[in-house]
């Protein structure tokens, strides 16, 4: 999915159908956040006025462009997902035992379902640490680049937590359930805390 | 630039390169966002539940794709500006003439640099108000996609209208620069607010 263009995946998303969706759509801005603090960092390798940050912006652009290959893969890991929540459904549910079968192949799914968004939530927090440290030390005049890497980042992070609550809804594990609903509210809290306080380092 | 892969443009935006930046991450986002709305509104028209609003859904749907498309095409348009300034500044300077010439050209390439962003920013903020309709009246079972579009518009405004300040501060017309300021303020409060009323209206 990561080898579509712009204009078809956009077009492929737009589409009556439900995958990509949301999910996929905040691993997209996983990997344009991570692109766009790599780029920073690349921008600051190799200046001499930036000799003292060379080897922590060396450190930054693998760590972030790692962050980018992982969530380009995400995009299609979220729909796969997706999918066997569908395919589960579709189990036969004519005996007791295709019945229990079913129940528990839904919930297997579900748990998988939740589990990929916030595995996209956890990642694209990291990247906002990274940000964080172009934004500070990085060259400045990519310094909205870095800004603007914790914007999209801070939306990753959120638009992939939705995914695991609207999900959690579902499942009856309560203590799985009770578990990622309490890292997904910390979470939540500290990637809008992380944003604020990057858009808070500089003014315009 | 939009028929480059998702893995090819965020390879492109990591790089050492200043474009694509910012600005085209933020007509990237507004894309992303506009598809997202589509999908709500096109899962909704045709379904026996939502006759009532198939007419508005169909309404929505040209519009987020008109939005789409043109998204699309500022991811070039914004890297073409940020160009432009750069050959402006490697105009001669030798005489008079060629210094005055070289200023004025500056000068209207940095207008354009910070007007194209802000064109983005409008236009990813016309997403928000159909996102809301589809939220609110679309296909309940994609309610999470038609927020997740929201938060993506949002973060669209908001980078694209640090791209309009950070060219702000190096445009001489002052006349021209306070009606922008004055805008992309308000711009700031109205998507920061939109997101913020559509997030609410759903609780988790």
């Amino acid at each position: 999915m990561k080898n579509l263009t712009l204009d078809q995946f956009t077009k492929d998303t737009a589409s009556d159908s439900p995958v990509p969706g949301g999910g996929s759509i905040a691993a997209v801005c996983g990997a344009l956040s991570a692109s766009l603090t790599s780029m920073v960092a690349n921008l600051t390798i190799g200046k001499k006025n930036y000799v003292e940050v060379e080897n922590e912006m060396i450190i930054i652009a693998e760590k972030a462009e790692g962050i980018r290959q992982k969530m380009l893969d995400y995009i299609e890991t979220d729909c796969d997902a997706f999918n066997a929540v569908l395919d589960a459904f579709k189990l036969p549910k004519e005996t007791d035992e295709e019945k229990s079968n079913r129940t528990e192949a839904i919930q297997d799914a579900l748990k998988k379902a939740a589990s990929v968004p916030f595995e996209i939530a956890t990642a694209a927090y990291e990247i906002m640490d990274l940000a964080e440290h172009v934004v500070l030390k990085g060259n400045s005049n990519a310094v909205t680049d870095g800004i603007i890497s914790a914007m999209t980042a801070r939306t990753a992070v959120l638009a992939a937590l939705l995914n695991v609550k609207i999900n959690l809804g579902t499942i009856k594990d309560e203590a799985f359930v009770e578990d990622l609903r309490k890292r997904v509210s910390e979470l939540e809290n500290d990637s809008i805390n992380a944003e604020k306080k990057i858009l808070d380092l500089i003014s315009f």
